[in-house]
């Protein structure tokens, strides 16, 4: 049995039993189960195949937590509870993703569909809500008691904790900093809206700026480091043209990150909390440098009474700050 | 004696004696005195005159009580406790009032030296975040356990409530939803950044963009209603002139409507609070119409998750919510 005793602070996620943790992205699925000392004994990774429907994507997720099972040398039946980290709006209380568009999912009972195949109660939350959390139990934001967390990758996410707590509003919908308007009239959003946060510094929106400039004749790496399709590179190709001084890809991330720390500056401005955490595939990819500029260019914003104390650092946990929250969510069903 | 009863909720301002309460602004001191069992008995105005400096306001104030408890038929030494709703970031455990540019202040510590000519304890908060606690307590937002409340006047200011409590951050500096960036790149702000939401649909902002068009030719009635100088146009002018069917004016609001509709989007996706509530002299001059624009135009974003039902509401107490929050303040030392 291989077993990958986890850095994370075990604590937090110690409780009675084994866990089943699952991140479930648009394009993969990573399953992995929690020791009751807290630290996380396997992980298994699937492709999410979410063009084969619903329960096709209930059936790998279970599939890639039995594996993670076995791979920890356990019964699929020792698993107590299960957390899930999904994309979109989650209405909590029911378990049902209600709108996720990198699924095509529309109001889907995940909560259910996974118990029954596990056998086993199934909390569900948002993906970066539950990064957060698990970046406030057991990452970056231990003992800070206001935290926002901000993800930048193929959308913009985000979670509050506010007074120790994750923070949902009326309707469990808070923290969509990514739908936050920095400039009115801006690129277009996913969304439909103009000039969000996410039309201006997610790495589709970062991508498509590239792709622009390259079409009117700029000079990029990024065509052969994407492997022909500007639009499928990805954070990892970005941070490889970067290295490689790649001069319309350095001018992108530039202006990106300046609309980033706006972002911040007005998150901060408007909740004053203690610490920005930052996380996602873009800032994985282009590391500490990357958010070591966004942080001088918050620094630079005029108005400074609730920037110039702000901490604003990377996720700890990084890729393993969705498990880990869905792992918390898990162990909050059995408290 | 002349006894002026409030039509608050005598409830939350209900207490064991009576209460001075005071709204500080740049302009005018308005004080009055609310009775044991919560009604605001009686009111004084006196001119702040910030330019003799902050000794002289507080001595203002403390007149501006004694003429109040007079006009009460109380004896100032009846008063229990007194509350202020003072401009810009205060430290509220110290009573400080950290940077008041309309006052001319910096780190004056407002607290003890009303409390010392008032010979009672006193309590010290910002005055678009008590406005908000008067909303919630005593006005639209009796019973909501998530608000947001939006001040738009000489500046933009903010305040929220969450889960049922004034929210301050890390270092109650929270609430400055008007030094969120809604154009980057836009217009000015008085604290030197651009794009504001404070640079866009403040009175301020509002009248320096009227002033702008006029100057380029733009024919306008402001000029005549504000006495000659546009730029000293108040909000009362902004009516006015709107009623009079002035284009520019028309213009100029409908903008401002549009980026003030972008900064509720903006709150109501990052926080998913359930009530907006609207106050402020821009909002109390233009009323309801206005605010059913601004309402209008949140639902035409689209993203609807967060604002479809989204309550968006003018303040109830309107120019008493100053007052009835700095009582509350007041009532809170008593607890």
């Amino acid at each position: 049995v291989a077993v990958t005793a986890s850095s994370l602070n075990g604590n937090a996620l110690a409780g009675h039993g084994y866990i089943g943790a699952i991140d479930l992205g648009g394009t993969k699925i990573l399953a992995s189960i929690a020791a009751p000392d807290g630290t996380i004994v396997s992980r298994a990774k699937k492709m999410t195949r979410a063009d084969r429907g619903a329960e096709t994507v209930v059936e790998r997720m279970t599939e890639a937590v039995r594996e993670a099972a076995a791979e920890a040398g356990i019964d699929v039946r020792a698993i107590v509870a299960a957390g899930v980290g999904a994309p979109g709006p989650i209405d909590t209380a029911n378990g049902v993703v209600k709108q996720a568009p990198n699924l095509g999912w529309d109001n889907f009972p995940l909560r259910d569909a996974l118990s029954t195949r596990l056998g086993c109660p199934v909390s569900v939350g948002n993906d970066v809500s539950v990064a957060v959390l698990a970046e406030h139990a057991a990452g970056a934001g231990r003992g800070v008691r206001h935290l926002v967390g901000i993800w930048p990758g193929t959308g913009v996410g985000g979670g509050m904790i506010m007074d120790g707590k994750l923070y949902g509003g009326v309707g469990d919908l808070a923290g969509e900093v990514g739908h936050m308007t920095i400039k009115a009239g801006g690129p277009k959003c996913g969304c439909g809206g103009r000039g969000h946060l996410e039309a201006l510094c997610s790495r589709t929106a970062i991508v498509r700026e590239i792709a622009k400039m390259v079409k009117r004749g700029a000079k990029s790496e990024i065509t052969k480091i994407a492997g022909g399709n500007i639009l499928q590179a990805t954070s990892g190709d970005l941070a490889k043209a970067l290295l490689r001084g790649d001069k319309v890809v350095m001018k992108v991330l530039d202006r990106a990150s300046k609309h980033l720390a706006l972002g911040i500056a007005s998150v901060a401005n408007l909740l004053n909390p203690e610490m920005v955490v930052l996380g996602g595939g873009v800032i994985e990819a282009l590391g500490d440098p990357f958010v070591e500029r966004v942080t001088e260019l918050v620094r630079k914003q005029p108005l400074r009474a609730a920037t110039a104390d702000l901490k604003i650092v990377k996720s700890q946990l990084g890729d393993d700050a969705g498990i880990t929250g869905a792992a918390l969510l898990a162990r909050q069903i059995q408290l």
